[in-house]
């Protein structure tokens, strides 16, 4: 029997796949996932190894699909946790991995894996494709046991005109679904999307009419990975006569690595250091920024407020944003379009042209074209949240798969395929949450988080009321400290009242104090009653009893 | 002179314009704000009217545009610290108002204006002129002065084919351009669009077909104050045989309101009590439900997840978003998707049908048609942010209007228009957020968010020194308490070294601590180096001395 279980992936999230038979374990993929606004102070989640730390089953290799941080960037978390066991992916993506690795100090080599030959890891057979994504290099698998073919359909589009003219391999794909597929895993994440997504190369043209009529500095921005998107704005720049700098962390270093490997064809001469712009006229400048995003600290937004050293803002200059906003990220995004505008840069973004930015996806018509190619028993979208999987079902619907020949998989839920190539969903392995919060991997959960939440939504108040150990008795002042409740200078007569709830609570019990739960528990609940009361807020409150 | 200077309103935002002659004020609408991400537990903004409270001229009166809550539901807040004035406002628009006001037990009269004759305040004479909008019965208004002539052109569409009929008043508009307007305020939310917004009507038959497969209950959510697209979905479904429920506080008070001034037709034999639909089959019910925006607690948040009395979602069900997702709203909105995807109902939204809403903010098209129609000799973008205001500055442009006759206000910035009719940027009022938290009115503000900001993103810790009073030394054991930083059970070897890093401090002092805050400073320091050292974590530190 072979198991599939998605240890994370079933969304744009930290991606980790679990392939398992009687024996032996493979994996695809190691991402990192992105908190949601309740993950207070969170910065990423890792997928819950648990599972694999605990099984005595060999795990006898990994593959990356592609270079994007919810499929690689877990990694350096992931890696040390694991008994160790040789990695494949393509030449870029183990280059954009390495990377990942070596911030950390992880130092774990990453085979190139043989598009002709594959690789046999254990008793699974491995066969690596080629497809086109937004960031170059991308590779579907077929994974293969005695019994069963599984095609792995990570993030995926079908580009006919890649920068690169590296076109994903529709041979093999056909070859493989005429030899037979049991289970197609496939991308699902624009399955609502109708026809085909555009080609990469289409932009050209509308990023070409961009800078043409830009008087001041060129400024564009786009997703750091997105290497082809970079090369041929810097084409543009280089034919129009501009010189060009790189600016920010990601940026920069994905750029190297891929030019080191051969897959990014920077205009040599254009290329110039950031410290070298100021001595170049603006109107001969095209500065390539990360912070697509509107990310927190990246050179676009510090730009945006005046505060970048090199980067200034003229209002004779054009900023282009060749990405749209990730759902979750629009306020960011919308903040620092209009602190550009302030500035008075024009600045072209989605809802004034939506020819600057392409979905590296597939929609609908790829999607179904995927499934036509291959002809899998099984259909299993991964890689969107619950609404593009049941869309991708529709999708199936219309190729002629019945309900219960699709899969929608949850997070931890494990599809079992037996010896004869039938497939049903098996047992529910239990996962949590894994955060990482500064050096803290794991060490936040739901406790700390409901009192982040209660302290941001309320502030808190901490009650410290000093006993005499010897006679139970009250020994000293009261006092209330509060923070994020209100202003401490109006809210005088408040704190007095809350003082003198306290007394009353204290003064109620004859008998030394001992109870020291009750005594705690009878000044919260007329603290809360008051502050409810009085304010309509729930403050955290935290009764302190020191005992001296 | 007039000036006019906006309070708020210069974005989707808690709208209060004033209109300031040497003796008078005039006010145009009272609105409430939403609080961005930063602004954590504030449940609405209003505008600060400082300005207002301390002015010693007459305030001769204030006028409603429409019955949105960013121009309305501010006034229970603004009229109790203002002196009284008349109010004047359409008859819906009225209505609406009075129910804002009603909850918050303020009690004035709203006169409803005459779109015949008009009005006059003070020395204003009002003209008021029928305009389409997301919510019915919309007025802008021509504002004159015995030299100075201004079109207030609030929120507001060119629906030719409104689904009450009754259309915008274009010959009145013209009139008013023939006779002469200095200034044209207008709404610019939209002015990244091409073209003309398409008309409420348009949505019939795309409405329509969604009900025609409908196997289970059909689910609509809209906006509550969109009583049109209430009274279509409504009629739909009557057509379609279904009973009809509206559910949530929003909608239902809405649609009283509205039904009560005769704008809202609903069929009456159609409809039904909230609590008949359980004997009602599925496929014969229509429920239109609050809650389009994701809104926590909201009817439809509620039976998505299964906590509705009534609301069961059934897979046969089908509900459609009637609204497109706020900005800043998208994830709240895809959460509700994917939980109401996950009990198996169909759901339709604007990713897999985009021809269910349609904005009530006037495109490009409509922008330079008002200009055209109205030929003022100034420009001022109101009603959006930097961005829009850019773009609409644009299409002033395309008409002929150089950059230095288009005003780009920023709250609080005066425009003054002297007796020729020149206008120019004057002074700036300084203005506060004034945010509500609770029952409290601006008693939140920087120091409280911050510390809210810090709780929230690194939790926090309290230390806690017990002093004798006499000798000034330390009189029993450290406590340090902590909330939102780690589990409790997993950090106790540090915690441990915090106390130690505390005992420290107090050891390296030689003489009797009288110098508390040196002592606290040195705690505070201390324990942040440990943290960060250790988690990279910068909780708010407070260290607290007991003197016993």
């Amino acid at each position: 029997m072979l198991k599939i279980i998605p240890l994370g992936g079933m969304a744009v999230t930290k991606n980790l796949f679990v392939y398992e038979t009687d024996e032996e374990i493979l994996l695809v993929d190691g991402g990192i996932g992105f908190p949601d606004e309740t993950m207070l102070g969170v910065d990423l989640l890792i997928p819950d190894t648990t599972y694999l730390q605990n099984t005595k089953k060999k795990i006898v290799g990994m593959l990356l699909t592609h270079g994007h941080d919810d499929h690689i960037a877990g990694l350096p978390y992931i890696l040390p946790k694991l008994p160790e066991f040789p990695l494949f992916a393509s030449r870029l993506t183990a280059g954009f991995a390495a990377e990942r690795m070596k911030e950390f100090s992880v130092m774990r080599r990453i085979n190139i894996i043989d598009d002709v030959r594959g690789v046999r890891l254990g008793k699974f057979a491995i066969e690596s494709i080629r497809v086109t994504h937004s960031v170059p290099d991308a590779r579907h698998f077929v994974i293969t046991t005695p019994n069963v073919s599984v095609y792995h359909g990570s993030d995926f589009k079908f580009d006919l005109t890649p920068i690169d003219g590296v076109r994903p391999d529709f041979q093999k794909i056909a070859d493989i679904g005429k030899r037979g597929v049991t289970v197609l895993l496939s991308d699902c994440l624009r399955s609502e999307r109708p026809g085909f997504s555009a080609s990469e190369s289409s932009l050209n043209e509308s990023l070409e009419a961009e800078i043409r009529d830009t008087k001041g500095k060129l400024i564009v921005t786009t997703m750091s990975s997105n290497v082809h998107r970079i090369q041929q704005a810097a084409q543009i720049a280089a034919r129009a006569g501009r010189r060009i700098a790189l600016f920010g962390r990601s940026v920069e270093v994905n750029a190297r690595v891929a030019q080191e490997l051969g897959f990014l064809k920077l205009p040599k001469q254009a290329m110039v250091k950031k410290k070298s712009i100021r001595n170049i006229p603006d109107n001969q400048l095209c500065l390539i920024v990360a912070g697509s995003q509107g990310q927190e600290g990246s050179a676009l937004v510090r730009a945006a407020r005046g505060e970048h050293r090199e980067i200034k803002i003229q209002p004779s200059d054009k900023v282009v944003f060749s990405a749209d906003p990730i759902p979750g990220n629009e306020r960011a995004v919308y903040e620092t379009i209009d602190a550009l505008a302030h500035r008075g840069a024009e600045v072209i973004y989605h809802d004034v042209n939506d020819e600057l930015h392409v979905s590296g996806h597939a929609s609908s018509g790829e999607l179904m074209l995927l499934m036509e190619l291959l002809k899998p028993k099984y259909l299993v979208p991964i890689g969107g949240t619950y609404r593009h999987m049941v869309q991708y079902r529709k999708l199936g619907e219309k190729m002629g798969y019945s309900a219960d020949r699709v899969f929608l998989l949850e997070e931890g839920q494990s599809l079992e395929i037996n010896m004869r190539g039938e497939a049903r969903i098996g047992e529910t392995i239990p996962l949590k949450n894994v955060m990482v919060d500064g050096l803290g991997i794991g060490d936040v959960g739901k406790v700390v988080l409901r009192d982040r939440q209660l302290m941001a939504e309320e502030g808190m108040l901490v009650v410290i009321v000093p006993i005499e150990k010897q006679t139970g008795k009250i020994s000293g002042d009261v006092e209330i400290i509060s923070r994020g409740v209100v202003f401490m200078k109006e809210s005088k007569q408040l704190m007095d009242k809350a003082r003198g709830e306290v007394y009353t609570v204290i003064k109620s019990i004859k008998t030394p104090i001992r109870e020291w739960r009750a005594v705690k528990e009878g000044i919260r609940k007329r603290l809360e009653r008051l502050f409810s009361k009085e304010l309509e807020r729930f403050p955290l409150i935290i009764p302190i009893i020191i005992r001296t």
